[in-house]
């Protein structure tokens, strides 16, 4: 059973995360929220998510899963302004969702989850912590794309940088600690990764979200931030690109 | 003889209605406004339309008719501000139609209307009446277009409903009479109509117009509403589609 | 040498202009300002571009000359805001352009400047001034886009106009000595140019400035602008179409 209503705002900055890496996900549904679990097809990156029942503005739950078309979903969004709250309710008898967005009521198919297995989350430990504004990232991502199709993330104990070179050009986005949340780094550290993924991520936070990006050699990057006052929780893994000498 | 002059939001918007059934369009002209009659190629939906000299910040006709391409019509709209004044003057020695914005003048060909007959209005008496406002239909029409190509349109004496059915979803918009400017049914009725005239329509009217949709079983459609302080009167028809059982 | 700092507008302004006639501009620097001088691959057009000292938010330059990829400049003021000020430096060991918006950093290789010679600026005697706001040629461009691909240009010592004749139609921008800045006719000209050309320039010239609009009978015409306070100052010259007749 779930019955819930969300803030579109919020049920938006969710849909655009998960969609950078799949088109249809399993939600796990239980009595304080809800978390989904998803790979992309190349299995290149993988997100958790947490969707903390305060997240919502009324919810109401016990243990279920529904996998849900994100496009559609998004349709659906659309149509509402930016204070609208969206209406949720499972209908188990139909295997549907019934989504309302002011009068209207969509009907939705749930997709079906039988192969949809959640994806075991690696613990990693990564020596370095950033923590930056998405808005430097996001103009920073804006300015690698035209050059190239990879990009270096670097931090040792005085900076951050986002690092890209072309045939030509080369792009660097360099933060140092004062122009960071935060920098906690023992040591120096430097992975490549493919940057549509990275961008796809980057453009998707949420405005005004500060994101820790965790880093070592040559390793994946795993970048964790949370919205809705806290009570989204995301977790993003990016497996790295490994440079031939 | 046909000299005037008419607010762009205006004429804007009697020609957005107009082309969403013609390209071109015969106008006749007389001395107290212009009344226009026009079926779309397919003879599905029908629009008479009256722009009462009211509607003119100036006018002053005498009989006469004027065939009109509405693209080229748009394309001086597109010059135009939303406070500006267009002023329209027929020059009958050339057959054209001289439109000035601001400082622009255009001098456009006239159509030549010999072959474009004024369709006759059929007097249909449909049992239920509906007034709502065309901002719901809009939200409607977006939310159904992801879905299906036809629409179906019912009413009874609580409530008016637009539904659209696909291969895995339902989309509604049900609005009882709290939600209604206005509701008049003797006895229940529903109709389908093809999605892309009816939402080509929707889209057309202007903003925080009240539509008058008149509706019986199995049977056309009337939408009738007006604009410009009532001196813009519009009826459109619509056939229906019959559903196959 | 070379190291100046500047205004996004401003730099944005001088891009727009020069990047209508050719993809790749060399820039001469001097210890005053840097000069321009560029003719499109056709050779039916001419810019004379020089940008003062007093342009910069800070200028320190000794002569060099700069070969620089105008779509690669572009990308990088598409990072800058409205207030934004971009910091460039010539990196002369390195054969680049050191470009700065923010905390991104783009080091773009310089284009080879070898083959491309300045081209020599006709002085040209032409015996009508219009002075002219530049959204008035602005919105007339639009509309003569959709009627014809070549425009009229003509003037005497009542007013300016600009025409263009289609096959069914005609589009003119008549401004009498009233709508202008300024009027010097001393006879009647008229010259005819390609629209594409003229109306490129026109979409790039920044808003609120006022264009002087030198003419002949079947002559070039020049148009001169300033803008960023008098410190950026424009010379345009587009070669004349000659009428059959």
């Amino acid at each position: 059973m779930f019955k819930a209503e969300i803030k579109s705002d919020t049920l938006k900055g969710l849909v655009n995360i998960i969609s950078t890496l799949v088109d249809e996900a399993k939600f796990n549904v239980g009595e304080d929220g809800v978390n989904l679990k998803a790979v992309d097809p190349a299995h290149v990156a993988m997100v958790d998510l947490t969707i903390g029942k305060g997240a919502f503005e009324s919810y109401s739950a016990t243990g279920t899963e529904m996998g849900i078309d994100l496009d559609k979903m998004k349709e659906m969004l659309k149509l509402a302004g930016s204070g609208d709250v969206i209406d949720m309710e499972q209908d188990e008898s139909q295997g549907r969702l019934i989504i309302k967005v002011g009068n209207i009521t969509r009907r939705m198919n749930l997709v079906d989850t039988a192969g949809m297995n959640d994806p075991k989350v690696p613990q990693l430990s990564l020596p370095v912590n950033v923590d930056v504004a998405i808005s430097e990232l996001q103009r920073g991502m804006k300015a690698a794309e035209s050059v190239s199709d990879h990009i270096a993330l670097s931090a040792d104990e005085e900076a951050f940088e986002l690092f890209c070179e072309g045939d030509t050009d080369t792009v660097s986005l360099r933060l140092d600690r004062t122009k960071l949340a935060g920098l906690s780094a023992s040591s120096k550290v430097k992975s490549l990764f493919p940057l549509d993924y990275f961008s796809n991520l980057v453009k998707a936070v949420p405005a005004e979200t500060i994101v820790k990006i965790s880093l070592g050699n040559d390793y994946p990057v795993k970048l964790s931030f949370s919205f809705a006052d806290g009570n989204c929780v995301v977790g993003y893994l990016l497996a790295p690109r490994i440079e031939n000498d």
